[in-house]
């Protein structure tokens, strides 16, 4: 629905982490993005080559796709300007903040004057159901982080592509704005109503064939105080049959979180275990994901090496490895 | 804001449980209810009089509040004859459920053309922020329940008096319909955005006097698989420094789950302790609350004396025998 390909607006991200958006269509989808568009102060980069409105519109690109997220989700009033002016020049705009598009009047006003579109990828299209917990035909596998921002997407992405490249039957199932954005169909879970969150994710996973995976993409942590409601509704509406944990192990701090130190894998394996086997008592932990982006190559493998042993799970950075090891351990299920 | 005193409309209630906001209006401020309105097959009674649109009228009454609530949150077709005559009559119309008066033509028409008031005490009329976790001055005590419906609002309602009486200070704090609908104030908790539910609790429950207490509504169960997002929420963001345990003994299955068994209270208690103090460190269980209203008064204090030796901690049917016991292990923190 949205038209491709793209510019990725960067805006003046404070960090590389708030760009994630981004980063997921350049990593996942290359090819329906032109370039990228930083304003002056931007602290991110998705290796993308920097272009302005006018360079972009020469290569083709049709959206200026929001591709950084603002703590909040706001739309930035220094933004405003280059999003009216790309309007001006028959770009559409695509976002996945909780702030809308469709909210902000000047930008209304200059869709409708242009005769362009505001696509607003984060609003639920769909009145989902109450939760009915009732067991469903296929299998699911939920990632599941010790934090924010930790590769839980990635990690769900990558897995589609290797248990694709086995012959296994999987779907990438999008649960964020990213994902969204990337795969053009899922929930976005973080802008639902609270009593219909784990409808949603029944929703999306309905029954399917017996050897068939749905991959869900994680949400938040169970340890993250400001969205682990989030995390809660995809275990129980997801009742997953495997859980991959997913750790960044340089993190100093939880993610916006300044008070609070990560918890270990093996706290959130314990906790996560007990409440899916709410849901599906057969419910158990697969694999190990590991984001290694802040480590050498031998800090990496020595680190993953060790995490295996003390686990005695699969342990893989999918980025640097690819996700083939994850994809055999779902295959035993 | 909305007029008392109120006729409570109870509809075709399937069942007792689901004329939980009638209930909690009788029990906590009768005075607001002259009687109520009971359709043909409604199948709960809240113990007041039965009173036809014309009687309750001449009783005194302002409002007529929708006490019952469907699965879903629905307004039944079948309630509409009445609400509009209601309109007619010149009562304004309070709801807690999710499909709002508002959104119903027949009844905002009605309403605008008899000057008066539809009442959505479900919808939140807040921006609330994400949740920072930051530690908050003040303390607070937070219900949680096995099941839905286990006796949450009463406990919490019921311990507010007790404290009253011993002269703490305290605060009850709304988190559903009714509770808004008896104190007047709160956050309709089940209707915030998934993303903002923390930060709602976080608001509702702010900086206050270091002897004063939060008495905080408890929403669903960490083990019912359509709500739990919503109570680790509150856990979360209320960052509570108790916690009372609410148990309904004879419950056979979770509330609208029928292949769900209740878990037991130690599971219960061990889970949301591990969750609760990734808010707060020092947060304990400090009582158990047991909803005995299906058991004779032998069998209430037989299983109350059991359940005591069991756990360890002070277990009342705040019903039966009043929360002073469960006040006084808060004046010990």
């Amino acid at each position: 629905m949205i038209e491709t390909p793209y510019l990725l607006f960067l805006g003046d991200a404070p960090d590389q982490l708030s760009a994630k958006v981004a980063q997921g269509i350049k990593d996942w989808r290359p090819e329906n993005a032109v370039g990228q568009f930083r304003m002056v102060g931007c602290k991110a980069d998705v290796g993308l080559k920097d272009m302005n409105l006018e360079e972009a519109k020469e290569a083709g690109a049709k959206t200026l796709v929001i591709g950084v997220a603002n703590r909040g989700g706001h739309i930035s009033q220094s933004w405003k300007q280059v999003l009216i002016e790309a309007l001006e020049m028959g770009y559409d705009l695509a976002s996945g903040l909780h702030n809308l598009l469709g909210d902000e009047g000047d930008l209304v006003a200059a869709s409708q004057v242009n005769g362009r579109t505001l696509h607003d990828v984060r609003v639920p299209n769909v009145q989902y159901p109450i939760a009915d917990g009732k067991k469903r035909t296929g299998k699911r596998v939920l990632a599941v982080g010790t934090d924010c921002s930790a590769g839980k997407m990635y990690t769900a992405l990558a897995l589609d592509e290797a248990m694709r490249e086995k012959g296994m039957n999987s779907t990438f199932r999008a649960t964020g704005q990213t994902g969204i954005l990337i795969t053009g169909s899922g929930v976005p879970l973080d802008a639902v109503i609270a009593d219909f969150m784990a409808g949603a994710v029944e929703y999306l996973t309905p029954d399917n064939d017996a050897d068939h995976w749905d991959i869900i993409e994680g949400q938040g942590s169970l340890f993250h105080v400001s969205y682990s409601g989030v995390t809660l509704a995809l275990i129980h509406g997801g009742q997953p049959d495997a859980l991959i944990i997913c750790h960044e192990p340089t993190r100093k701090h939880m993610r916006g979180l300044p008070e609070y130190t990560p918890p270990t894998m093996e706290a959130v394996r314990d906790v996560a275990l007990t409440l899916a086997r709410v849901a599906n008592p057969a419910c158990q932990v697969v694999g190990i994901s590991i984001n290694t982006q802040h480590m050498s190559e031998d800090e990496a493998n020595t680190y993953l090496a060790e995490v295996e042993t003390r686990m005695g799970l699969p342990t893989v950075d999918p980025f640097r490895h690819g996700a083939a090891r994850l994809a055999d351990a779902l295959a035993d299920i």
